[in-house]
């Protein structure tokens, strides 16, 4: 358990990889996790959990394959939206973001079932800060 | 399940009361809840959980009564910090704060045991946005 406050400025400032998340703290057996991102990540699924995003900077949109049919959210700065689970989808950031989320750790960041995975996403369940 | 994002600045400013989180998201069998805080709430202690705490706007204190004494830290405006099951502790914010927790669904703000709770301070699970 960490012992001290983690400004996420700093943390966020720490690393530069792309879509490649940071484990910010704890929370019982959930993650809470930062990333740059920008560009397209892959459509992906978690079937056995949601997925929360907080935006942090610039803007996140979220591409959502739902009964109805496809549609985007878009997240500004300082808005926050959950992905149901079973719910295939796709973040971007076409200008940039600095994201947060909350998941369960272990989840991992393409999910159950996922496209091809593109060298500049990371398949990770999350990195050590300053790892 | 909200099918839209949330914007922070508006469900905060769609409350007045101080220490009366508002549940702005769930993310599983937790829930996302924001507050505004100012002055001291009180002691108590959640002892089946951790609870998580990221402040939005200006600067939140949380002292703590630890093994090895009692301490305080302080969360500038977009740092993070959880609080471990156990733990007792009494956040506050001299000038006023603007906070965002992840924590179980069912979770009483003042926990399983706390010190008398004085009138500012709302013993509560989290109200809905916008009741």
């Amino acid at each position: 358990m960490d012992t001290e406050p983690i400004a996420l400025a700093q943390a966020l400032a720490s690393f530069e990889a792309l879509w490649s998340p940071r484990v910010v703290a704890h929370v019982n057996d959930y993650d809470v996790r930062v990333a740059k991102v920008e560009g397209e990540h892959v459509w992906h699924v978690h079937d056995h959990t949601d997925e929360f995003f907080l935006v942090l900077d610039g803007e996140l949109r979220i591409s959502l394959r739902e009964a109805g049919g496809e549609r985007t959210v878009v997240l500004p700065k300082g808005s926050v939206f959950t992905v149901p689970r079973g719910t295939e989808h796709r973040p971007s950031a076409p200008s940039g973001a600095a994201i947060l989320m909350f998941e369960p750790t272990g989840t991992l960041s393409v999910g159950d079932r996922h496209e091809e995975v593109p060298g500049h996403v990371d398949a990770t369940t999350g990195h050590a800060l300053g790892g």
